[in-house]
């Protein structure tokens, strides 16, 4: 395994200055490919539709996206893993590429695994398990509110799922030694020894249908850039224990509301909580959010905005399912002809508009919540 | 917490050369107290009667006994908690020390947790699942053959109880650096992560039933020598979640049958195993079992045999029931007005005896053995 000498991304440390050009280095430093036009065709084609996280390159790099495509059209299938740390209320950056996950589900009808690695959060950011619990289910019914499957979606969580991860989280241990994960993670002999146990455990969703199955399924996961490391890990010790590699489709991250860097669930200004009012949105928006357009209304009809590093624009793209309109306000606020607080404005509209939605659909969520829940019974049962 | 500067013994490695006077050593170096008169006169006291395995001084040193036997008067109580760790077929000297467990059980009515660290063997002695839960199934079934109180005991598989293990053994973990594990265990970085993180699994038991009573409890735990820098972890750590120090009452190793160290699963000739037949056991006694005689019948008349190094009188100080005549054949044996031929062939029938009640209730063990799987709910409602 080639070692991460890149630290500008780790899962628990994102370099502030991360530009569009840094994204291409890191993913090539990692090892892992960019999604080229033939492989986005390839996909496209076979979910029958596209999506605005390809469209607008959110979704960009790939580790063997071609393979699970290989098993879906020969049949065999694949299924999806994705997950989310809680450590506080999601913002609408942490939902967003989960949106990109529903997306994929639907399109090849196919079962999902999201962990909830609570576990992560009390041994990385010390935080407790009475606070956990509740951030846990609160942010498992913000992702369910985006209408996943629940015949074929599954909720992991680590601290309650111990039976079915323990036992196959030491297997991967037994093939990752400190010197490694010193590597990979840049831990010291000061960290403690559950961090350097813990990629472990966030392995065993990529192997956990093959383990319970008794026959190799592929898993596919949706991640942002900065979990790579694990899935690399995961990719040298799965073939290893009798499994295929996971295949990965790797994002960039969406800039925070101040632009920059990865969002934050510390600063309640750093991005927009699903809760959010519409009168909150509308002024996080106007007042915080990072504008690409000039520091005049003169100047902006003169030069144009640039749009890829406004946050605003950067949320609309993905959120808007017409990118007919999208291309269109991309095209006026870059010559000049939109300013920015006319994009904002819009902006804020159309957030609000998705939050209420999103909001409605959560109550729903919330009476199904147990349907959901990982159970190895349901697991075998959702792959007949 | 001072480190474990002494590394004749750790959890995986026993010197071979250990005598009398080095447990006395170990324990102090160890930072264990010796089982004075005091002490063990207030113990028996409490227990209502004596048992070998105190009046041999095979569980010869402790931490916090007194504080076990405060809270045992005070009516608070305790529980025990040992464990095994499931690599082979078990030996007379493997199960023995259960005899000394099962007494405490017996003489106190207290509930005990037998962790099985299947998980340990994993990744330890790299053996597989599929070995290891034959192993442990048979293992179980050898102890439980001692006649333990279905009600009041609770066998915890490290393997399957991951939902009750993995989440506590997080809260350890994040106690314990690597810099720590090292010191105590003698890790290094080419060692694999779950070795590092298996310590706080081994804890789980010492501060499960506080955890899952939500008030204190103290946990005694009777184990072999080898096994106290575990527990020394644990009585650093347990107080940091809020949870009292484990007690401890340490045993020496019995002898192999060959002499010196730890008695061996992979040597079939290093002890009598539990399915041995009168013969073997007879053959193996008389041809293998180290004596502490002389060379010649003329010699041990004139000088007498040392019993303290003798194999088979040291199995039989601790099975004879009736220790007024151990202690006549002590007397005999040492004066040489017994030979080693005649020891042995008592020792060999004393033996064939004891195995055979064994298993005879091995059968019976075999009916209930799912009565004494541990789960959550039945651990509750036993210290109601």
């Amino acid at each position: 395994m080639s070692l991460n000498d890149n630290r500008d991304v780790t899962p628990w440390e994102v370099s502030e200055s991360l530009g569009e050009g840094d994204y291409v280095r890191i993913a090539s430093e990692f090892g892992a490919g960019l999604i080229d036009s033939d492989l986005r065709n390839r996909l496209e084609k076979l979910a029958g539709g596209t999506n605005p996280f390809l469209n607008q390159g959110v979704f960009f790099a790939h580790r063997d996206l071609n393979l699970a495509l290989d098993d879906l059209e020969s049949g065999k299938g694949f299924y999806l893993y994705t997950g989310r740390g809680p450590s506080g209320k999601m913002h609408l950056g942490h939902l967003l590429p989960f949106m990109f996950t529903r997306w994929l589900q639907k399109s090849f009808d196919v079962n999902l695994i999201i962990q909830i690695t609570d576990d992560e959060k009390f041994l990385f950011r010390d935080l407790e398990w009475k606070q956990l619990s509740q951030v846990t289910r609160d942010n498992i019914l913000d992702i369910l509110s985006l209408g996943f499957d629940a015949r074929r979606t599954h909720i992991l969580i680590d601290s309650i799922n111990g039976s079915t991860l323990y036992r196959r989280g030491v297997e991967v241990a037994r093939h990752i030694n400190v010197t490694l994960s010193k590597a990979v993670f840049g831990f010291q002999d000061s960290d403690n020894v559950g961090k350097f146990f813990f990629t472990s455990i966030q392995s065993v969703p990529a192997f956990l249908v093959s383990s319970l199955l008794g026959r190799n399924i592929r898993c596919l996961i949706p991640h942002a850039i900065d979990q790579d490391p694990h899935f690399k890990v995961s990719r040298d010790v799965l073939p290893k224990l009798g499994y295929l590699k996971p295949s990965s489709i790797i994002s960039k991250f969406l800039p925070s509301l101040k632009g920059g860097g990865k969002m934050s669930s510390s600063d309640p200004n750093s991005g927009i909580f699903l809760d959010d009012t519409p009168q909150v949105v509308r002024k996080k928006i106007m007042k915080y959010a990072f504008s690409g357009g000039r520091d005049t209304a003169e100047e902006q009809r003169k030069y144009g905005a640039n749009p890829d590093i406004d946050f605003s624009f950067n949320v609309y793209k993905l959120i808007e399912d017409d990118q007919v309109k999208v291309s269109k306000i991309r095209e006026e606020y870059s010559s000049g002809s939109m300013l920015s607080g006319e994009l904002k404005s819009l902006v804020a509209e159309k957030i609000s508009q998705v939050l209420a939605e999103l909001r409605e659909k959560r109550e729903i969520a919330t009476e199904k919540y147990d349907e959901y829940l990982f159970s190895e019974d349901r697991l075998i049962e959702s792959f007949r």
